[in-house]
């Protein structure tokens, strides 16, 4: 019987990807710890999950290949030859990528790719046959039980007329009408991988991988998703710090939020279009975990230098007691990919696991994963991850 | 009918005494709000808390009164008027401080007094009839239906042969026999209350001021008392930030925590013995959270140009994914006695409450204001808050 | 013989004009000692500065008059009884403030006046004649031997046709000619003070305020002239620290600098048009010094809870031996008028100096006090100073 | 005619030594640029300074060799063939390290050495005789023209009898007297060196590696001496910083420093005695910018798993005009190793070109190389690097 799973990235030559499969191999050799996954806990050790050696790794890009040196250099792997073997196997299964759909993915993601390794499909009919194929001929290839797919792209600006996603039906019009100017291409992947069976995750804040008809689709197809934007850095932060004040009835006045990083990701969200659907999903725990607007900005600069080392300095200005005015700040300095990765296996292996259970629909045990949790309302970090200890405690060993 | 209440500071001429009782009469008056408190919070009124209008200040001190405007000044008040309104009436409620009890307090405490406010006692029995004297008159002369006495003075030295402090009868034995080298004066404040039917709260680590054999004393007089020292900055913070890390299975490696001040406290704390209890205190909580114990480091250094305002700077290295380090660091800067004021009018609020409701013992439900709480192993602040929550939602309105 | 010398700002009522006077005086009255002044230093006492007590304040602004204890409070003075003695002495040289002329100050500027307390003028030449009286007249009313103007107004949106700006003649012609839409306030402010005779100076980097044009004119009329833009903060810890990067051949990779700050300034800056203006003022000195352009980014944010307290985060990333990258950060956290008023009075006694010496056309030994020195190439704030001794030493006492 | 010059390093096998071997090979086979080193710059182009190529590595170590990978995978170095290339070359050098002299070295640094690679000497001649021979050999298999030698070892405690360091005649005496008690291991190097006509360099604060007797001998004998304590980090930053201050007649009230940092530096610092002597030469500078002493503190602390990447936090009070109060913090965050190891390179070559232009004594205008510069009293940086540009700009090309 079959017990390989596949993991298929929307982005499978990028940082994140990069460091995630290193990360999966490191861990199935004995190189490191899980360090930073939850699954691989004490606590959840009566949970049957995937082994990381029986995750197979595949997914599309619109980028033939990269150097997969740089970004598993950057990390603590301490010995010549790992370093040798870890990037030697990424790079194998990176060279394998299928190539990526670009319809109408806005301009700075278009204008990374110089079409090298790109699918020009002419209608979304066709666009979506494609990736049903790419993941019919993976499963089959590689003999799999069960299929993730993740988008771990790059921000998408917002879609068109977003109430035609809101439901299922709506989703079906948008096909067949072949209303290109409205999608982005995650919703072609979100699209073809619920309808395929696979279980599906959106890891960004693009709204074209993540919404109501979606959601609606997964029921149908009794698929998993989770969504929306993986927390991983000033968010996480955030989302622990912010109920501080609250329980403290500290008036926080003002939450400055300034953060520079260098990679693709960065890049990609200087362009006004992409940051704008970022900084939305970060921006918006503040009021529901203090019950009040404070003055609150999150920019994101690109500053080519930092790589995939992102920094961020939190400025809180608060006022206390007979109205005196006090500040705390912040200086987060965290590898983005390194953060991120350790996610995404967790999210895999849950999505795995609710397929086995045949669980359908939003993961909202997931919220603690996500900047703009799917279907709960609940935003402060310790609230949320009580949801995820009562599903694991629920289950049965 | 009585409606007043009394709270006793000892200490009353400090920073913080001075902080607290300008701020609950700006607050009756109307010329800030209650921030920084919670027992005014829409989530408590259903609550009858005593008015702060019926609250009457009174306490001891060993310094003879000292000038209040430069606390006074340091908060947010912005109209001069004001500003000379509030400083006059905690002037003259200073003026009236009883003389301290300084037996055994250690060099540094005994050092700041100069003898000139101190009573001269020649046993314990003594000192504690003393105590018990002016609650009594305090009582009388206000004609108050409950007192509360709150220990607010510097950290002092630990006490020797902490066993005795154990039972209610070590105690016993250690006042009968007047074995001063074993005591420290905060010990003799929390005994009188005690014994003299006083709710009791101790805001310090001293820990003369609790002990196991207080707490069954306080159950024997029915009388309620909470502890160990106030959490108000860093460790408030750590608090709140370290179940971050535990949840994501970050392994944090190293945790510095540098705190500078310049008030009375700060200048104590220099003192070797002194500092020692508070580094205790605020280095207990990480191995309790996180499950491990990472390199840690608490200093306390005293720079006298910062007065009230307390700065801290933490640093903490991290691991995660593929062994890879990164790091956050805070800096914290807060006024500490705006600070702490709220929490201690909370405290008093909460006391009285208990009074009233005739709840004796350590009072658990108010972890989440003290740096050790007592009675509760619970550190992380999100998980203490909810039992302060089932507290309140259990009275009935 | 008069000995009284006049002191003009043009925005009397800001707060840094009222944290200016308040200082003067209490430094006349010895409340407290000239911290933050050259002028007064040792190495400067041979020199025959003018005395704090011979300084007669006036100006204009455009609003009739604000509460001046805001900012007399949050500086350092101990004593309640001074507070009140300076903020009165500052309302009262308020209320006699000129009305101010706002021809084509730009949108932002004109916002906050409400028309309140402006002069309604036909054309530039009635403005300047508006000016020119006014000038007079407190010359006159006060027996003053010399007067300095000195622009502290916000930073206004760039001119128009700037080249116009260039000579004394194209000035003569935009004056003429009534070009309303070509000039700023500020310029009519800098033309009427440089020709009746005063000494002026331009510490804002609007345009209008200064050029080739007004430095023509100034060695005609024989008055010294000082700009632009006070360097107080940010940008003066970066005129210290980028030569040592220099100096130690550290490749400056990245410097970028946030800042954020609540008062009228910020408010004004938020402005696109206006903060355009500052921010190119800001951002000049690192080429010069480097050698090269790094990639940097300076932003100014308004953050309302703030009011004059600025604060600045400057993340600077640099690369060294072996291609390694490190990183500094700094974070500066001033009070604005504070550190801007001292050198308010420093300028204008060393040009009440240079008046008596007789000294015309640009001071460029004040190149320290400027973020953007005119007619000085130098940057680094060490090889600047040099500059201000050696004019100092080559004074004869 | 020989060109090659030898380099001869105590502590061969550390981190510091690892980096600057590296360094060299890096830039003679273009690998990287020289960022980090004055003497490569376009200022000192006219100067003939020995090549790259033309030094050969060599020392003593009492460890018998260790893994050189991770200080060179920590640096930018991004290509594994490279790694793979500068690790081999530097660990071929190691391995035919000289075993070291540790006749009393102090507890901390006999500690690490577990006597596996050091020669046991009877007497201090004996010791010094030892250290001429591995000298005059090494001279003498490379063909050698000249031969500078540089402590690069951990901080050691204070010596004995200082004064006995202050002549010549002392020294001797030391020496015949077989005073073992007296020196530390730094100054029988120290002695051999100079007396054996190499340079020689104390990158260290050992005061046993520096003294007035041996610069007395360095003159005796015609050689340069260099020293002390090399200037990399926060001292670095506080010599460009502190006269910004000075120059703004902003009164620093206090200027408190915590350093944190991980690498075997680090540990012989824990120690009181060595770390005495390192906080010693950091802390001198400020009283001598300033004219004044601030409160102030510089503290090291060890903190294992930031291995070689130290960070500093700086947090400076200051005083401006009316008595107002602010502040400055800066965080350092740099590779110790890596900073390093560009300063030693200029030093050995700037020693190279002083021994064949026969200058003998101290070399004062390295003073801007130095936490404890010998022989001048300047600490700001600026004007110490000004005395470097005479040096250089007054050879002729």
């Amino acid at each position: 019987m079959a017990n390989k799973r596949g993991l298929l990235f929307i982005g499978l030559c990028g940082h994140l990807s990069t460091v995630t499969m290193a990360g999966a191999m490191a861990i199935a050799n004995e190189i490191c710890p899980p360090t930073g996954m939850i699954s691989t806990s004490e606590e959840c050790s009566h949970i049957p999950f995937t082994d990381f050696d029986d995750i197979v790794f595949g997914g599309w890009d619109i980028r033939s290949g990269r150097d997969a040196f740089s970004p598993i250099k950057d990390t603590g792997i301490e010995d010549i030859e790992q370093l040798y073997l870890l990037t030697d196997s990424v790079k194998s299964i990176q060279k394998q990528s299928f190539p990526g759909v670009i319809l109408n993915a806005g301009e700075a993601i278009s204008g990374i790719s110089e079409q090298s390794h790109v699918v020009k499909t002419g209608s979304l009919t066709e666009a979506v046959e494609k990736i049903h194929y790419d993941i019919v001929r993976f499963r089959e290839e590689n003999d799999l039980a069960q299929i993730v797919v993740i988008n771990l792209t790059s921000t998408e600006p917002p879609v068109k007329d977003a109430c035609l996603f809101d439901t299922a039906k709506g989703i079906s019009s948008i096909i067949k009408k072949n209303m290109t100017e409205c999608i982005r291409p995650s919703f072609l992947y979100a699209y073809a991988a619920i309808t395929s069976g696979c279980g599906y995750i959106n890891f960004t804040p693009s709204e074209g991988g993540f919404s109501h008809g979606l959601v609606e689709l997964a029921r149908q197809y009794g698929v998993p998703v989770m969504g929306n934007d993986g927390k991983t850095g000033e968010t996480l932060v955030k989302s622990a710090l912010a109920p501080m004040f609250a329980m403290r009835n500290l008036e926080v006045l003002s939450w400055e939020g300034y953060n520079i990083l260098g990679n693709t990701d960065g890049k990609i969200l200087q362009n006004h279009e992409n940051g704008a659907s970022k900084i939305k999903s970060k921006d918006r725990l503040l009021p529901h975990i203090l019950g009040y607007h404070p003055h609150s900005k999150v920019s994101i600069d690109y500053v080519p230098s930092l790589g995939d080392r992102k920094t961020a300095w939190d400025f809180i200005h608060f006022q206390g007691f007979l109205n005196t005015k006090m500040s705390m700040q912040f200086i987060w300095q965290g590898c983005d990919s390194v953060l991120a990765a350790p996610l995404i296996l967790d999210l895999a292996r849950f999505a795995f696991l609710a397929l086995d259970r045949e669980e359908s629909g939003v993961m909202t045990h997931m919220a603690s994963f996500f900047k703009s949790p799917w279907g709960v309302d609940e935003h402060a970090l310790g609230k949320q991850f009580s949801l995820l200890e009562e599903y694991c405690s629920a289950i049965k060993s």
